[in-house]
């Protein structure tokens, strides 16, 4: 498999979580996103939709949305596996997995950041506070579904989900950002918890082929 | 099943047509978003996230987040499928889901434009262009990724999908705000086919019990 992707990508490290759990090998072909790459036509003919990440299976088919390609590896490598087989647990797993994909990350990647600076001729603080705003009320939701379950070592249960692939870079993102995320117990404890695993550090920006400091 | 929901939420809208397809009745309880009943502390006892729709089941339990709601009710309820049985197809519908979910609909939801207009002092003109400048560029991406799959009757083959129970809501939201659709002929092709069936007639804004003019 080849999995076309940028370091720091939050949905693209989702993916490489994801693999990373399930011990799946994959090439890893960087697509800049800062530097446009993504926009060009050279990827306009690999990704329709000229996002990343973007796995590309041994027989040239081609997933997007890291969501639906966690639970397509999921579907075809079952263990160890990222999505609970009882229909409530599952529901459960994607709704957290959704509060970051849809209603945290959307708001505040690099197209509607550049949208904030370039076409609305925000400062670079009020985009910031723009950013650490969205995280933090986000996050401060996540928090309270978190603590409406059982104790839990991760965001679900005892073993890493879906939920997890999509809070960990999250709080990357935060963390690089400066939002506070202090008074978030479970949260950061599913992070910690998440962040012991080689999975999580094999994954991580800091250990990409194409990161830059 | 209660399902908590507001006419115009396009996420509650696509619960509406998941229930409506699969013939599953529930009491209606409205919640006004524009009135902020969801930020109100009766609210935030029933739901952690503020968010609607959330769908009470029968036993109390309380589901949110559209897409997981949906995959839930397809796992409960198999027929007629939402969600294809086969692992690729599953990876396509819910790819062309998120590309609407995690793409579009986030950025141009009912918080942002407050932000937008109440903290940014941004003018409704510019709030407008930022409307349709999102939808646009997403459904454009999207009928790239539908040209890109065999002729279909909806999005993705010749039963509607969750796929369909995204696009439909994510058009009479662009259609509200004037957005241009043409030169969208796959997209607009499966709405129209969608806007055929009863299920999607029903579950529309104007036929909901909160419906405002």
């Amino acid at each position: 498999m080849k999995l076309y992707n940028y370091f720091r990508s939050s949905a693209s490290f989702r993916v490489r979580i994801a693999l990373a759990i399930k011990g799946l090998p994959y090439e890893y072909l960087p697509v800049h996103l800062a530097k446009g790459e993504h926009r060009q036509a050279a990827y306009g003919d690999i990704a329709a939709d000229g996002l990343v990440p973007l796995l590309e299976l041994d027989d040239g088919t081609r997933l997007s949305q890291s969501m639906a390609i966690i639970e397509y590896l999921d579907d075809i490598h079952p263990e160890p596996a990222l999505v609970p087989r009882d229909a409530l647990a599952r529901a459960r797993v994607r709704a957290l997995a959704q509060s970051i994909a849809c209603e945290i990350h959307p708001i505040n990647n690099l197209r509607v950041l550049k949208y904030l600076s370039g076409t609305l001729k925000l400062d670079e603080d009020t985009r910031n506070t723009w950013y650490r705003h969205w995280v933090r009320s986000g996050l401060e939701a996540f928090e309270r579904q978190l603590a409406q379950q059982p104790a839990s070592h991760f965001c679900y249960g005892d073993t890493p989900t879906l939920a997890d692939c999509c809070l960990v870079p999250q709080i990357f993102n935060g963390q690089r950002f400066n939002t506070p995320l202090d008074g978030l117990p479970r949260t950061m404890a599913a992070f910690d918890a998440c962040m012991a695993l080689p999975a999580f550090q094999q994954a991580q920006p800091s250990a990409c082929p194409d990161f830059e400091a």
